[in-house]
């Protein structure tokens, strides 16, 4: 019999709290930064260096999996983890925010959602229920219900009808689950910005019953200290002995706000698509290596980085790959920005055990400001 | 004082050479493929994976360097192997081939080549003494002469016309060359595919003298057997104690023939073109992972390889990558092909020392028309 997910609340410092996921496939340090593999890669990166950048579990994409491969084919094939050579813990979502952003010709009902691919324009139906299925057939260790996701800003009844679906869907995804030894379910917090509505949410969640709690609808379009205020009402309203997973979030000073108010659990495709885009993350901000300045930069990014991809190679190098847009520009940006995200939530993890969370806010926050190295005379 | 680059003829089989290049930066055993990284990275590869894979050299190309980012500044930041992190020896081509295969606007003099970046329309000159001079910046460890490199088939008075001025840029890059400790100069022979042609190149390569001779203007459209037939009359005709490298060849069965033909160097961009492009060599040939048969086929490409990457992925989830666009794909059939072309080398290494090329040889032919697995029921 496969052993329960289980969460360990091993520190608190303010708000912010460190934490321990187990599962039969290895622990998760909380706070922890979830690479995301969309579909069965974490793009650029073998999966050995997904691991080496400090990652204790990835993100897998329901929606872009069950289009292709499929996932009765990944079932056949052994489940995520054998299909694309991680041991380590998954965690997938439930595919409803990817069908109301990618997906064409989207039709929502009680029942759920049906859609066609974005890929060949196949038809496709997305219920609570087959959400589920789906991700087991992943063979997914942490599972989320399937929600509905809104932009903001938006209505209040438009978020409070998305909500309260949501809420229903989550009865549908908990009765779906039933009883799945060694998985995790996760409820989904929605409610937009309105803090009646998050409260509500958290509560029927709650009465429900979950393993873990994550929370939507964030990241969608509101100002960032919108999404703060809205976190630092809702993470006193969740339960202190589950995991929270503040989903789609975020730049790395997204992760740190979200640490500060009790926020356990991250992804964003953020870091590996700066990768390809140029940009690189440091203690010191982003710095954008297409910019010229960098053309006859013989120094690394950063001479002090533990991450040897840091150290190694110049800022000229970088921009050369970068201008030439050869594939290992990207390969090293994306991994060194997932090292990065790796440096920072492990770094908060020690200072929350030390009690210093605050001063350790302040230092990265100081790094960043104190931005890069000036330009070369 | 940099030791000079010196070759050791250890052991020959028929035709065939085992020997053993030594430079400052370490040994290259031959018969040795070399990987193109042409603008200052192979492609879809770290450095140390290229290592890895058994690859004692890799190939700069001085045409891509000198646009981008350009041969000054790459010597500025410390030369190529510093630029791009590769301790070992580095073999640049003179940038003559591509001047005629990708610059715009050509104008070819007794003098040099003038013409236009594909990049950007700058317009550039290159001339054996700057040709030297580019490789020489770059910290090339084994430089090639510039060269008129001409399409076969072509009228015979043109092709004595390119080798003539072949030979003459010959002497200039000789001269420009000049005293140059740790680097080594090798001539290039042309003449296409007439004997006389080639073995007055030859002739005149010698009385300039090289520390190596390569062999140009094949692989430029004629049939393999031509190339071949030329190969068998001009090795013969070749110093025994200099290294003769066959530029930019080939596939697997060109590598093949080229060894039993006396060649000892090999590069070409067709390992890591070809994974780009979703084809996995093996010993068994090479399988297009964009074919269907592989979308639910569990197996690995040879899960008697011994590269890891090999064997540790099934064909489905690289027909997954590939279909999917997946940087992963193309990062793991790059690897995957660059590995199958060292061992290729690596095994007609030992079979030279042991005497039984033949066997090797036709033991290698059995295996690629063998062919790939039958397709699961």
């Amino acid at each position: 019999m496969t052993s329960p997910v289980t969460f360990t609340l091993e520190a608190t410092d303010g708000m912010a709290r460190r934490g321990r996921i187990d599962t039969h496939r290895g622990a998760i340090n909380t706070p922890a930064f979830m690479p995301v593999g969309t579909a069965g890669t974490v793009k650029g990166l073998y999966p050995e260096q997904v691991r080496e950048t400090g990652a204790d579990i990835l993100l897998g994409n329901t929606y872009h999996l069950m289009l292709r491969p499929g996932a009765e084919r990944v079932a056949r094939l052994g489940g995520l983890h054998e299909f694309m050579d991680w041991a380590r813990p998954i965690l997938t979502d439930s595919g409803g925010f990817q069908v109301m952003s990618l997906a064409k010709l989207r039709k929502l009902t009680e029942k759920g959602v049906t859609f066609r691919s974005h890929i060949d324009g196949s038809a496709h139906e997305l219920t609570p229920e087959r959400s589920i299925e789906i991700q087991k057939l992943l063979d997914s260790d942490i599972i989320m219900q399937l929600d509905e996701c809104i932009a903001l800003p938006a209505e209040h009844r438009e978020i409070e009808r998305a909500m309260e679906l949501s809420l229903r869907w989550a009865q549908r995804s908990k009765d779906a689950f039933a009883e799945a030894p060694g998985r995790a379910l996760f409820g989904i917090v929605q409610g937009g910005d309105d803090p009646e509505l998050r409260a509500r949410s958290a509560a029927g969640l709650q009465d429900i019953g979950f393993h873990g709690y994550s929370i939507g609808g964030l990241a969608v379009g509101e100002p960032q200290e919108v999404m703060f205020r809205v976190l630092s009402d809702l993470t006193p309203l969740m339960p202190q002995d589950r995991p929270r997973y503040l989903m789609g979030v975020g730049k790395p000073d997204d992760i740190l706000g979200g640490i500060e108010r009790g926020v356990d659990m991250f992804d964003c495709v953020h870091p590996t698509r700066a990768g390809r885009h140029g940009h690189a993350y440091t203690r010191f901000g982003v710095i954008n290596l297409k910019n010229a300045r960098h053309k006859d930069d013989h120094r690394p990014l950063d001479e002090a980085s533990p991450n040897p991809n840091c150290r190694r190679f110049s800022r000229a190098y970088l921009h050369h790959l970068v201008k030439a847009e050869e594939m290992l520009g990207a390969m090293l940006l994306s991994q060194i920005n997932l090292h990065y995200y790796q440096e920072l939530t492990a770094g908060a993890r020690t200072a929350i055990s030390a009690g210093r969370m605050a001063d350790f806010a302040v230092e990265t926050r100081n790094g960043w400001a104190r931005g890069d190295l000036p330009p070369l005379a």
